[in-house]
């Protein structure tokens, strides 16, 4: 039986009331369990942190049921068996799922909440922080919302927003890949650089430099046929002005929204501009990775390879210590990560 | 040559400011102008007064161009040819199409525009109106927009709001016929037992009694699989927060924010639950008849059909004289009116 069963786990104390959740994170240093069968015992070697996670402390219908008050925060993460009373999995395996934000945990080895089962991964191929971002839930979802749903075709306009994060520099790449025109929207030059430099899409807005609207009309002279949003607001506003006829947009993601609330004078902003789509006959998407699970095999190897020719790059902004958790959730709204935000527990 | 060329028109002096769009309407009687080779004169029996012209009469960026000021105000009429210089019709021909509100006009008999060719139609199977209401222009955008973006399936539960107006009603009559189990939305109790007791529904939500989410929610008590939506606002908002898992949203109209301004306190209000699309993994499509004109021809038999067996019922509310028609188009935003307005020229 291991011996050293001290661990250090962030949990969410309360739904917060608000953006940004600062005074709902509790630091505890407990023990792990003893194994039951069935379960094994991992070491968390890396855990991500999502713009998703505000859905999970959010107490209210989702795809998944929230964070319960007191409980480890949710969290997918990366790390080694260390103990298994399970079949399907041996001491020193490497795996992936939703370890918690924790640096010990103790897991049934077949957990029956959706996204939540255990992977093996291969660290032989690539380091395992990579399986918590571009080979990772952060590259599936790019994958099917961009070429599952916004489906572009070879010379084609597409727009992602929040495109220097990490689910939207994936999916921007792969629109590129698909032989589309991208634009990407980020904030502030370096960013914008980035997209046009580093990941070599064919242009950039930055919302912080003001009318959005009009950088991407020179941007866009024949309009666009997908959309891949992250961020809603004000941006979805223009984007839907922006579209072709029949155009798609992708609803991946909501961040300007997630701190609104259902009513009251904070409350989130719909797209005011959403008659256009009755008009210009636009469909609009959502989608989560629950819908996808079923198929993420179809996504590994397309993505390894990319990554491995060099024609997929993935950016990520390691920060250290579990402890460090609540100030990085913050990061992801304020803009100050570029890439796919992870801890090294 | 026809001697009588005496005609009455309702012109759009102006783009209005805000709905009710009272003070732009000027009517005048001008005759109509000699014949031109390829054009035909005729006789405006009938017009419609639809929710649509209201984008018709809004100065921007939409599936047709607006009218012009000064211009005979935009209509779908049904009439019959008087005069001919053009091939393809011939004196006493009835027709329909975008003849406008006046009670005489000539017209090209090949118009270029998107949906304003002039159509034969057999008015011994039917009468006139009736190619006006369920078995035209109406009848189609119902037909498509429920069955084709729809799709209502045997034992899904479908929700159509303005339910008692036009298309709605339409609309709610092909899914009940397709086997799903229709709720309808409407104003006020005389409406509400009109799709139970005359159309067959199961269910009507009166949204002038209030609360209409515990209203919907006591009769879908399995959520909503389809909403046909065509009024927008608040009633969508709702029907966000009660779709099932990878429900569709039909996006045919929304009434209730026509009058809005892009911009400022009047402003449209977008649909600020619309991050459940995410989570639900819902999707909205948007559409108009131009999308489908080239499948008219799918539409009018099906429809013509279940009108002649009884399974059809359309409802006309018929108002009369071209004069009246400033009055009529602002009962259209006040739900005066049940089923399709006509007027009777």
């Amino acid at each position: 039986m291991l011996e050293d069963r001290s661990a250090t786990q962030v949990r969410m104390m309360d739904y917060p009331a608000e953006k940004p959740a600062r005074d709902v994170w509790k630091i505890t240093h407990d023990e792990i369990s003893e194994l039951a069968a069935g379960e094994v015992a991992v070491r968390i070697d890396w855990a991500s942190v999502d713009p998703g996670m505000s859905g999970w402390i959010t107490n209210k219908r989702s795809y998944m049921p929230p964070v319960a008050p007191a409980g480890v925060m949710r969290a997918f993460g990366a790390g080694q068996v260390l103990e298994s009373r399970a079949q399907s999995l041996q001491v020193g395996d490497w795996i992936t799922g939703l370890l918690g934000m924790q640096t010990k945990g103790v897991f049934q080895a077949d957990d029956p909440l959706p996204l939540a089962e255990l992977r093996r991964i291969p660290v032989d191929t690539a380091p395992p922080n990579l399986f918590l971002s571009g080979l990772g839930m952060t590259g599936y979802t790019a994958f099917f919302g961009m070429l599952d749903i916004g489906q572009p075709k070879q010379g084609e306009t597409v727009v992602v927003s929040a495109a220097a994060g990490a689910v939207g520099s994936v999916a921007a790449q792969l629109a590129k890949n698909a032989g589309a025109r991208v634009i990407g929207i980020a904030g502030g030059p370096e960013k914008c650089r980035y997209l046009t430099e580093e990941l070599g899409l064919d242009g950039a807005v930055d919302y912080k430099a003001g009318n959005v609207y009009e950088q991407l009309k020179s941007l866009t002279p024949e309009r666009v046929d997908v959309y891949f949003d992250n961020v809603g607001g004000e941006i979805l506003d223009a984007m839907l002005l922006r579209m072709k006829y029949k155009g798609r947009i992708v609803l991946c993601g909501g961040i300007s929204q997630y701190g609104a609330q259902s009513e009251g004078e904070n409350q989130v902003k719909g797209p005011s501009n959403y008659l256009v789509m009755i008009a210009q006959s636009l469909e609009m998407k959502g989608f989560t990775m629950k819908d996808y699970m079923h198929r993420v095999s179809e996504a590994i190897p397309v993505l390894a390879a990319a990554w491995s020719k060099g024609e997929l790059k993935f950016r990520e902004h390691v920060v250290n210590g579990v402890e460090s958790f609540p100030d990085a959730f913050e990061m992801l709204f304020d803009g100050g990560n570029v890439g796919k935000l992870l801890i090294k527990m």
